[in-house]
C-alpha cells in the first residue's frame, strides 16, 4: 500500500528552513513512492480551542467552523504525521500549538482517532543545541503526546538554522531529512 | 513603590481553575497593597508572529495591529509577569503562546524590554503530576525564556485540576496561590 | 507462568520510605502469584564500570569480580526489573546507578539481555514534586534507557516522603505501589 | 585575586576524551592566569552516602573516612567547580554521582558551603545530541542543583565524542573547552 504522509509545517515562513528540510522529507518520501502532502498551518485561519467540550459530547467533532474542518480528515487519512516547526520562545510555534490543541475532538474517552499512526518531527532552532534552544521542550511535547494517544513517536530531525539559506548549506541535515522522508515512505 | 502585577490567562475559561487560582493570586496580591490586572487571552485577537523581523529592523516594535498594542505597554508597566495556562498537550495553550511569540518584539540584539522583571506561573493540568500531564514542559519552557532574558523566575504554583470546581476543593492550592500573590506584591 | 520480579533499591536505608514502597509492591505482586526478591544494593559490593570493554569483545560478560556476578543472572530470569530509589541531589543515588552503569555488560552491539522485559521506578523526593525535587530527570534517565535497549516502561509510583515513617503515612501512595506490584505479578 | 578551579572528572579513563576537553579548559584557564587541579574520581576511594545524617547534626562534615575527606577541603578553597563527565546510561556516571551525593555534608538548613560559586559542565556522550544520548539529563540535574544551592551555573561545553582521539579531532569542541577555561580563570 502506498503511504500517505502530512506534513503540518507550522512556520509563518513558506520558504524558510523548515519548508526547506520539509520539502527533503517530501522528496525522500516520493522517492519510496508515497503520497505526501504539506500544509502551511500559518495561512490557515485555526481559531484556539475554546474548552466548549462539544466534541465530547455529540461525536459530531469539533463545532468551530474554521480551517481545522479541512485538515481533520487529512489527517484521519494518513498514515504518518509530520510536525515541523522551527523553535520559537523554547518551544513549538503558535500556529503549530493551534492545530495540535483542537486534536483534541480526535479524543474520545476509550480512543484516539490518530491512534497508531506514526508521528515524525522536523525541528529548527537559532540557538547551538537542544537545551540552549528550547528545542527539547518540543521534542517532550511530542514524546508526551504519543505516550498518551498512542501515536508512534519515529523519527526526529534537527538541527541549527538561524537564518534563511542556512538549511541547505547543512548536508548532514539535508540528509537526514531526505533519509527519514524514505524511511517513513516506503510501503510495509 | 505600589507593585503592579500583570497576569495573561491563557485558559479559555474565565471562570476556570485557572481563573480561580488566578483570582487567589490577585487577593493576596491586593492584600499586599499591589495592583492587579488580569487579561484573559482567549477573547483577545492576537495574531502570530509572521515573523517579518520588522520588530528587528525599525525599533518601532511590532508592526501587527492587533491588540498586542495594548498589552505591550502592560506588561512593560509591570513588575511581574504571571502566566496561568492549563496545560494543554503536553504544553501551555495556544491562546498563551501567541502571546509569547510576540515577545519577540520586545527583544533586540542587546537587550530585552523585559529583563529584570519577574515571572511566575499558575498551572492546572488533569492527569497527576508534571510528568504524565506535561506540565514539567511548560516550566522549562519559561526556565529557558528566563534564562535568555534575563528575567527572574519566581514561584510556580501548579497542581491537578480536571474539571470545574476542582481548583476550590483543594485548599493547598488555594492557600499556595494566595500567598504567592501576597509574597509578588508586597513592596520592596 | 509465574511472574519474577526483582527489586533493585538503592536507597542506603532498608528501612526506609522506599523500602515500605517497594514491600507494598512485593505485597501486592506476590498477592497476585509472582515471586518477587528485593536487593539491597547499599550493602553490595559494586565497583563502578571502568571501561575496559572487556565485555564487548568476548561475549564473557563483565569481568569485574563483585556482587554484580550474583545479580546478572537474578536480572536476565526477571520478568520485571523495579527500579526503587529516593531522589538525592535531583537524581537517583550513586548506589542505584552504579548497578546501572554495570548494564553495559549486558549489551551487544545488536542486541541487550534486558530488552522485551518491564522496566517501573518507585521513588520517593524531600521537596514537593517531580521539578523541584529533581525527580524528572531519574524518569527521563529510565525512559531514555528505556528507549535505547527496547524495554517497557511500565509503572511510576513516586511521592513526596521526606522523614522515615512518611511513606506509611500517605495511603495514596501506598496504595499505588500495592496496586502497581498486583499489576506486574499478574500472569499472562 | 588568582582564581581557582577544580576539575572532577567522572570518567574512568584518565586519557578519555573527557580528559582531552578538561585539560583544554585547564589550559584556558592557566593562560588567563588561575590555578587549576583535576581530581580523578575514578581512582578514589569514595563511599556512597550511607544517610547516616550525621553531618547535620554535629555540624562536623561527614563522618566516611574515605578520599572525599581531602575532596571537601579542595571544593571549599575554589572559585569554580568542574562537572567533567561522559554520558552513561542517559546521565553522569556513577564515579561522578558518588562525589555529589556527599555534597550533603556541605548543606545545612540555612546554608550550603558551595554557595556564590561557579559550576561548569563539561560533558562528552556517543550518541549525536542531548535527546538521543540523554545529556540532558545530566544538565536538568546540576540546573536543579545550582537552584537549590545558589551556585551559579556557567558555561557549558558538550559534544559528541565517541571513541578515544574523537575530541581531539573536533576542533570546535576543543575551542570551546579552552575558551571557557579563559573566561573562568580571568581574575575579577
Amino acid at each position: 500500500m502506498k503511504k500517505n504522509i502530512l506534513i503540518l509545517n507550522g512556520s509563518p515562513r513558506n520558504k524558510g528552513n523548515t519548508a526547506v528540510l520539509a520539502n527533503q522529507l517530501a522528496a525522500g518520501a516520493n522517492e519510496a513512492g508515497a503520497e505526501v502532502e504539506q500544509v502551511f498551518l500559518h495561512g490557515l485561519d485555526i481559531r484556539p480551542c475554546d474548552a466548549c467540550d462539544s466534541c465530547q459530547k455529540g461525536g459530531k467533532g469539533c463545532v468551530i467552523s474554521d480551517d481545522m474542518q479541512d485538515l481533520y480528515p487529512k489527517m484521519l487519512a494518513s498514515d504518518t504525521l509530520v510536525i515541523a516547526s522551527p523553535v520559537y520562545w523554547y518551544n513549538m510555534t503558535a500556529q503549530t500549538k493551534l492545530c495540535i490543541d483542537r486534536w483534541y475532538a480526535l479524543e474520545t474517552p476509550d480512543d484516539f482517532a490518530l491512534k497508531g499512526k506514526k508521528l515524525s518531527l522536523i525541528m529548527v532552532y537559532g540557538d547551538r543545541d537542544l537545551y540552549s534552544s528550547g528545542g527539547i521542550n518540543l521534542i517532550y511535547t511530542l514524546e508526551g503526546i504519543c505516550r498518551y494517544v498512542g501515536m508512534d513517536f519515529d523519527g526526529i530531525v534537527h538541527g541549527s538554522a538561524m537564518n534563511i539559506g542556512d538549511a541547505e548549506k547543512n548536508s548532514e541535515l539535508m540528509e537526514q531529512s531526505y533519509l527519514l522522508g524514505k524511511k517513513l515512505g516506503a510501503p510495509d
